[in-house]
């Protein structure tokens, strides 16, 4: 199932020390349930009137089109004391009150006549065909799967969770995940532009898809491209508590591309130095102490594009994510396109259209956000229109759901 | 365009004094700009050499094969000594350095030979197609449209404006928007529960539904059925600065429903007391002094869908959305479906499938997520499977996004 099954066995290896922590329920939306959720307490939690009216059970005086009981009490919601009905009695309920041992159905006040200390219930409030009492553990029972291992959690989740007995839950740690991007032309903020110089795009586009991907970006700044820089930036990752790291950068084979050299040196294991796709040709994925190290190239479109296809998936498998790859679907060209490097697997961002003929998808402009990358086999060369081709949707929780299930 | 315009008019009116603030570009990704936002400088902002190799202008010897030039100098990336080449020069250069004056094209370090102070440069150097010279302004020209008013900035929305000289923008303010959920027989954590209580659902759903609209949530607790704590809860609400409050519960009929009648004793303006849609019946919209006021029915279901039809909606006006309506597709039902309030709009949680016959969708399940809301129109009494039925897509800006494109 996955592209890079070298990258899934790292992150496989890796994945113990992000072990669980506990959260507030009203705080979990987001986060990922580290163990099956059940239910502690059975939902609903008592035998509950769905009307305002009276509870009837057994007994009580045939008068003409109905039945005459004594009114014996009342609950109302929230009131917490355990009544019992005996034959021949009805207790005043409200909505949300707590159903009397003994009742058998809660007939609503329009089907009841109060007259003195008794009431009237009518033969077709007694003949309905819904009671009117929701049952204790009819909607959830005791000890039910709410919300299973490797699930990120909604906001309906956490209104299950709350209702079903829980105030904390275990779920995984989010993992901490350092970034710098190498390049002596860059600076981080457009405050410090002068010709010749340029914001790190990089900087701002891995801040962002950090937290998209539901873990806690840290930026550990622009570095120049020399070798000093970077044995400085290594050696402060090993003392850093970071569970990932990702630069963008001094990948390629130039003068100034350091820092495969430079992660050697630093004690690094080099687990890949290239993708069998596009972009990918100059991309590191290797390890430092305990630390995963994603070395991207510099060019932020394939920068974009591995965050999707490569690091996105290991950082929701790094905090235990059961549906960690990207969501694969297939749609139709909506142009020509010719791919020149026909060896391999490339990627391309591209925009969906959901047309009344289903799926269509075009390559995205330069600077159009994606909302999908677009697979190109190898070998695919020109492509027409109308051609079906892969495409895996830009993640997001939330687009991952609808198209999940 | 909107199921209800009563609403839209009086939100449109609650606007003006959800002005702008500052944000700092890289915290802006899920805010919405509050003016076009327009490129400040150039993309890129000088003349960038995209290989390494030599930039070549004018002159130079013709030697068998190619043309000879003088070495002068060097521009790696990061100087921003501006340069320029006299003929017959060349001046070494790296990826990203600044192309001098002059330079016609960069000759990828491939196509040239050092020989002394002196390169010799291959004629098909000379000849390729590509200058690897990215000229300043060609990507994005000054004052060129970025982002435009009222859209939800993304990532690489971020990326883009901290590129074009942008350090922070202007940003509408989040609505402050507070909530209560009524009901004595309600608590807030399941620590509190005992048999005849039962954990407020719509405390949680609330909390994260206005956060997924991008508002900042206020709990205001849970309040019990009686006219003297609403009251209270009523005249808190007067001295916070919130902008939008949301109640649940206490909107019915029944003994116990005395919301309405609070919140015309607190100086509450009724906008209206019922919309045409089911549910829907017992819904109030009004204003408060000027915090816009949302009184919801209890049941989790119908908040759920309330929040996305109505509420979210205005949360999303509030804070200068342009597309603020759900999502509308088309897809085609999965199962029979009989009506039985025939008069009025009916719109149901539903889930989502996406198949290769198109989208298919069925009615969500009780304890399910909805990753839609289907319409039924008025009159529609009993539909067949494969009926075509109208949905609104659960919102979320990345589902949102997707679909819009």
């Amino acid at each position: 199932m996955s592209l890079f099954p070298h990258v899934d066995e790292l992150i496989a290896e890796t994945i113990i020390p992000l072990s669980g922590e506990i959260c507030p329920v009203v705080a979990s939306p987001g986060r990922v349930a580290s163990r099956p959720l059940l239910a502690r307490v059975p939902q609903p939690g008592y035998d509950q009137a769905t009307r305002d009216g009276f509870a009837v059970g057994a007994g009580g005086d045939n008068v003409v089109d109905g039945r005459r009981f004594r009114i014996d009490g009342e609950a109302p919601a929230g009131d917490i004391q355990r009544r019992v009905l005996a034959a021949g009695q009805a207790c005043r309920i409200m909505t949300g009150g707590m159903v009397p041992d003994g009742a058998e159905r809660v007939v609503p006040q329009e089907d009841c006549v109060v007259d003195g200390g008794m009431v009237l219930v009518s033969a077709r409030g007694l003949a309905r065909k819904k009671t009117f009492i929701d049952r204790q553990g009819s909607q959830v029972a005791v000890g039910e799967l709410l919300v299973d291992q490797g699930s990120i959690l909604q906001t309906e989740d956490s209104a299950l969770l709350a209702s079903c007995g829980h105030t904390e839950i275990e779920v995984y740690r989010r993992p901490r995940v350092g970034f710098f991007c190498t390049g002596s032309e860059l600076v981080e903020s457009a405050a410090q532009l002068v010709p010749g110089l340029k914001v790190s795009s990089n900087r701002y586009l891995l801040e962002g898809l950090i937290r998209q991907f539901l873990a806690e970006p840290v930026n550990l700044g622009v570095v120049p491209d020399t070798a000093g820089a970077l044995d400085e930036i290594l050696a402060k990752i090993e003392t850093a508590s970071l569970d990932a790291v990702i630069s963008t950068g001094g990948m390629g084979p130039g003068k100034y591309d350091l820092l495969e050299d430079a992660f050697r040196r630093a004690g690094g294991k080099v687990v890949s130095r290239a993708l069998a796709m596009r972009p990918g040709a100059s991309t590191l994925v290797g390890r430092l102490g305990r630390t995963v190290f994603f070395g991207l190239p510099g060019p932020p479109g394939a920068v974009r594009t591995l965050m999707n296809e490569l690091v996105g998936p290991a950082l929701l498998q790094l905090q235990g994510v059961a549906d960690y790859a990207p969501v694969t679907l297939s749609a139709r060209l909506q142009q020509r396109v010719e791919i020149r490097t026909r060896e391999v697997l490339q990627i391309k961002p591209g925009a969906l259209n959901m047309t009344a003929k289903g799926l269509e998808v075009r390559l995205a402009g330069r600077l159009e956000p994606p909302t999908c990358f677009i697979l190109f086999p190898p070998g695919c060369g020109v492509l027409e229109p109308a051609t079906e081709v892969e495409v895996h949707l830009a993640w997001s929780p939330e687009v991952a759901r609808l198209f999940r299930g």
